[in-house]
């Protein structure tokens, strides 16, 4: 059975893991008869939003705990995975990867990717294993692959200004609809712009079905 | 365009809203070409579970902000809701509908019910239009329609205490196939047993997939 990571980064679009776009991969993966190995840091988030008021609230969450309202329970913390225990890696989007994940959400094209996230990222690419890029996840995977001197082809959609960062950052962005995928054949990447762009769920579940569809098959 | 009421109890299986639930729900409602008008009462959860250890957390969180998060940020304060607003109502399940909109978890078949879930589900029903119970849900619902002295036939997959407690309540509750869903064509009532049966996400989704099709027919 093809055992694909789902790293996660929290639960919530704005402070997290976009809920949608990760509970569609995981169905995606189960009506593909895939194992899906979800994982996050147990790292503290940045902060906390209240998505009713979209405030900043003054608590503190833990990614990896979380997270596993996502996963209902089952789920591993990153620092424990390693590329050999999977056969393909796919992120989710939310601010959480921006925010958690790496801090582009506030460095930009300068930030810095977490550690573990880093390791298993380049471990996974240099594997020769495929990843799928949903929604900003783009962003953070284009400082990755800049640290491994790798230019990728990668989308978040049409979104000018992340888009001039991912190039800035070496990788190659090519314009996408929302419903379709840009695949880097080469590198086995493919990414989906998701809620970049979409105005409804299922616009952002179409070209997620596709991006799990086309990472499984190189999976294979 | 038909509009359905989703109704979350919070963020996370539990302590709230079933996540999975929720957005399969969500989804196959935008498929359909249905407006989800997603809401959730303004109250205190009863309390935070940690989901990574699965033990309660010295937290406290609102029941309609942490809902907030599946819906990303477009949500209403079901006190403010009314059956005129809606063609139909859906309850997705997870520990907060017989946490957090109900006592169930706790009190069992005496229960009682938040007075804005009861006041809403109940005139949605008088008003002849189409119920959609997931999961855990017809437990709440059960009792709901004792206090109107009307008898649904409900099904919660085929857990023996919990349809025991529906029958105490005095609905008729039907063992169903975690795929399948039971109808009550006279009531408009539709139940389907989702994660209180399902071993794995897909098998979720698909008796939820059914049941959302048949909101959507009655309501039409």
């Amino acid at each position: 059975m093809i055992r694909v990571g789902l790293v996660l980064s929290g639960c919530g679009v704005n402070d997290g893991s976009e809920i949608h776009e990760s509970v569609i991969t995981m169905l995606a993966l189960d009506r593909a008869g895939v194992a899906a190995i979800l994982m996050a840091p147990n790292i503290d988030q940045l902060h906390v939003i209240n998505h009713y008021t979209n405030t900043e609230m003054e608590d503190s969450r833990n990614v990896l705990v979380e997270s596993a309202r996502i996963a209902r329970g089952k789920i591993r913390d990153m620092a424990e995975v390693h590329a050999s225990d999977v056969d393909a890696l796919i992120f989710p989007g939310g601010f959480g990867v921006t925010k958690n994940l790496c801090d582009y959400a506030m460095a930009g094209p300068d930030c810095s990717v977490n550690p573990d996230v880093k390791r298993l990222a380049t471990d996974v690419h240099k594997a020769g294993k495929p990843i799928g890029l949903v929604c900003i996840a783009p962003a953070m995977f284009a400082h990755v692959m800049r640290s491994a001197d790798v230019s990728v082809d990668l989308t978040i959609g049409s979104d000018k200004e992340t888009a001039n960062d991912i190039q800035k950052m070496g990788s190659n962005h090519i314009n996408c609809n929302v419903e379709d995928i840009v695949i880097d054949r080469k590198n086995k990447v493919i990414s989906t712009p998701a809620y970049m762009s979409a105005q409804c769920i299922s616009e952002s579940a179409e070209g997620i079905e596709k991006l799990v569809k086309a990472v499984v098959d190189m999976a294979v």
